[in-house]
């Protein structure tokens, strides 16, 4: 059994203008899970479907449409695509439709990302085997749909999880009348008794203050950045790349918390590595860390990448580069 | 041995136009809390420090005016004050100093609010008895200084957390070159074996869309304002007030996590609410939940209500509404 | 998905007088386990391989059966058969093997029972998907086997665990001289991140008094019986029979531990019960437990049930009265 | 702040004949502990009252005297003092007592030694702060005491814990006839949410065969100095000596569970050591362990010593040697 994770330059939070295109292989050892392309780390996964998540009303469908629109107009002049709206090209239905269905589909349907209010691309890392979410409901019959499974995801998911495939089993039961009883306006989750628990961590802060140096609003996202930021430099000081650290820190069981929101103009986030992962130390000690070989994650051939960067020269901005 | 907790609406990000100024008083019992002001809760508290941080250095300490005087100009004509400037009144400094040092901190020191790189008002749940942190120094002998004490606090602590008098005692050691070393951009925080873990939860989710329906881009505090307001909501139907929930989410061992950040235009939040904290059940069921008499809060006479409430009458925008 | 349980009286350390023969069936769902036989509980499994081992040296294996042997010896006044020596009849070889050779491994072959130095019938909860145990090196190829897959088990698991059908996945590697580098006289296991960690509970303390009122000489197997006594009577306060409470014991995620040895004359234990796996409060409370209709067991027929107590009439004694 | 911990050889269970008079002093850093005599070790502690009881009712009282007494009686052949009975000599009553109370006092009391039904010397590790003990009450008043403060034990606690000087706070309530009501034979305690917990372990399990070899009838007792014995064993492949290794056992968070009982004729019993209190690896490696310099205990001077066990000569036999 296996898997693999990737980055996209140009996507993630946490891209830096020498973030490359890479990819690891992760092999499955029963609950465990190491790479070829990361060196010195194996940890216990917790199995999810990434994507979970009831079928819309029209009526709401229809304002997803209208919000997410609104954000892009917003957004135009930065020359970013925040929401990513119907498509008439690239839809995956999975079956023979009529031709004027198949045609509302494509000019009327949500695209996956993001999560809303149904659930969606929900990538909870503590939804996994033994746990329970609790779904608001909006058309007879639920329409309930899975997918995206993850065999492993860190809070936060900067980039890829570890994607797999594999089988979803489920146990569903209604509480009718639900959504108005417990005001269901966004799922609720119970964790599993049997999410892996790695208690022993070193938690990196970040504040609301960007790469340039600016003091964000109480800007949590902004902070989460950074955060992730100190996590993915502390890493590298013992010897794994930019790109495997920041591997790591979408794959591996790290704990993203938020810590204190009303202290303005700061917000802090903390993302807490487990220790216990790595087969040496990585706790800070008064010599500080050494570099050793760490392995490599597998990169695009030198001409691929050069095109792939040639085409992202437009950008100037990412959709986390905060206005 | 005791302790207090207070909601001061138009600061808040969980505020909301009904939101009254409240006060809870919590009594301790060794370890664990409990309010004559909210009814049918109890909790083991994890007390900490809210403030510690190491002086900054002269050059550090005019980043962050400049930073955030500039912040505060960007949202000029908002009519919101973001970040706290030097200030002639009200500055404690604790000792007879000579006028013209005086003049300098009143000019120049920063305030307390918020955490920075140096620490300072971090507000971290873990960092309890038996934690560790790893602070940058700035200055020769570090200035290391501590307060704000809290008996137990949330992770995002949306309003005071339960405020305490108390003695904090530190071992301190020393990494020469650590900063470099470690490449220390603000604290690591290794969190302390005997934090309490309330493990059984109902974890909220929250998505990148405000109060009024609108599609933010990816905004972490937008999607925990929308976690906790979902929570709150939630326990408000087991007949707690709003400013009972409200103090609850501040208080109370909750864990605030960071879901997933990439999957543009949302990055979602959890807010995970610890079932075993409550005598009663307050698991989802199919009955819903019934209100019950939960005590209330301490509330300002109505005169003075309505003096504080016609003061804030300008302010059409809190800090944490989204531009 | 599905296992069972079973109660087979006058083998297991919390038998009474009025034990009867018992069966539970239990079905799975993803990783909770229900069963239609025991009402209003529901518990995350820790599946495992009840046996494990390598196998021994002809030296080893001699050794076996004289220190069983012996014990019998001693015991043969009591009436009580205390080890399970070899036997011709029931034999489970599952190959077609030479007659010679068939003969020697029914007149030398150890039981599976109990376990020994090199694991065996070690029964360990935390065993499951993502542990790792050590274990010793007898002969040319190690010759590991596993079997008796049990879904869930209690520590103590005082009669049958959740037996299921299944498949295990292990993954082998050799530490060369590692018996003695390591000092392996027994098995050593690397518990699971991923075990089910049920924090909250009801533990039961027991003390080295026998049921007659006897006080035995630091006794943990004594003082474990009298924890798990004082437990499955508290769970029959709530209306679940003595074989249910038997059975919950044997097969949800108890934890058993010793608390003390040293105080002489009693070493004791306590048998904790997560509460969380019952869909009631089992917490005491000033007006104690009320009964309520909690199902029933599966029960032989009155006819086979009076036969069986009949064939039991000889034994005085089982193999867990201290002499 | 400081505690000591004391090997007193002749009484504990993992005593072997070269087992030497030995202490510890620990210093307490807030919540954790360290040894100037045992290197490389800190732990969190969980502080509790090693004693905590109600006062017994004449009858109870008399009836632990006989079953005691009648304990000795049988082990009179064997020159072991089982339990200790009322003596005249060494009575601590704390105050100026009319003589004839006095007399009865010396000649009826119990001594605090074992735990028994009333709680007692319970030594229950999980008794720390945030927790929760129903004890049964048998007189008017109750009578409740405390006492033998510790810093923190591991269970099974085979020689002295962290004994400690300190303040003990407890709150208390009534239910009028719990004992009928709860079925209250012995203490039910509900462990703290704050308990430390070091989840990475390395368990030792151990078998009801003694250190000659002999079969024991599935004995908890056997099994459990077996399983420690393996501990100490291991522990001192690093450079801990015997006695630092039998300290640690008694002192730091191990975690000992009862794994099966029923596969007669042993019931084995895993002693699992925190990984995360060494600073350096002490988990199995393919070369093995290597010896360093873990510091000494302090020793009895050689005269003194020499003395000690002159006086020990007579024993042949510990209380934990099994018949």
């Amino acid at each position: 059994m296996w898997g693999f994770s990737l980055i996209d330059p140009g996507l993630g939070p946490l891209d830096q203008p020498q973030t490359r295109v890479a990819k690891s292989i992760w092999d499955f050892h029963g609950k465990m899970a190491s790479s070829r392309h990361i060196k010195d780390v194996s940890f216990c996964g917790r199995p999810q479907c990434g994507v979970i998540g009831t079928a819309p009303s029209h009526e709401l469908l229809q304002r997803w449409s209208e919000r997410e629109g609104a954000l892009n107009e917003n957004h135009e002049n930065h020359g970013v695509v925040c929401a990513q709206m119907p498509v008439e090209n690239g839809v995956f239905v999975g079956q023979k439709l009529p031709e004027n269905l198949l045609n509302k589909i494509k000019t009327e349907g949500a695209r996956t990302k993001p999560a809303r209010e149904h659930g969606g691309n929900i990538d909870a890392g503590s939804l996994t085997g033994g746990s329970r979410i609790y779904l608001p409901v909006y058309v007879p019959g639920a329409n309930l749909s899975v997918g995206d499974l993850h065999f492993s995801q860190g809070d936060g998911e900067p980039t890829c999880a570890i994607e797999m495939a594999g089988i979803a089993t489920l146990k569903c039961s209604v509480f009718p009348g639900g959504m108005e009883k417990l005001g269901l306006s966004c799922p609720i989750v119970v964790p599993s008794p049997a999410e892996p628990l790695y208690r022993q961590q070193l938690a990196f802060h970040g504040i609301s203050v960007d790469k340039k140096g600016n003091q964000k609003r109480s800007d949590l996202t902004t902070s989460y950045i950074q955060a992730a930021t100190h996590a993915m430099d502390y890493l590298q000081r013992f010897g794994y790349s930019h790109e495997q650290a920041y591997t790591l820190l979408a794959t591996a069981p790290v704990e993203t918390k938020v810590l204190a929101v009303p202290n303005i103009p700061t917000a802090n986030v903390s993302v807490g590595i487990p220790t216990q992962i790595f087969n040496f130390n990585i706790n800070p000690t008064p010599d500080g860390p050494s570099p050793k070989d760490r392995g490599s994650l597998a990169y695009l051939s030198e001409a691929r990448e050069k095109a792939f960067q040639e085409a992202r020269k437009g950008c100037s901005e990412t959709p986390f580069d905060r206005p």
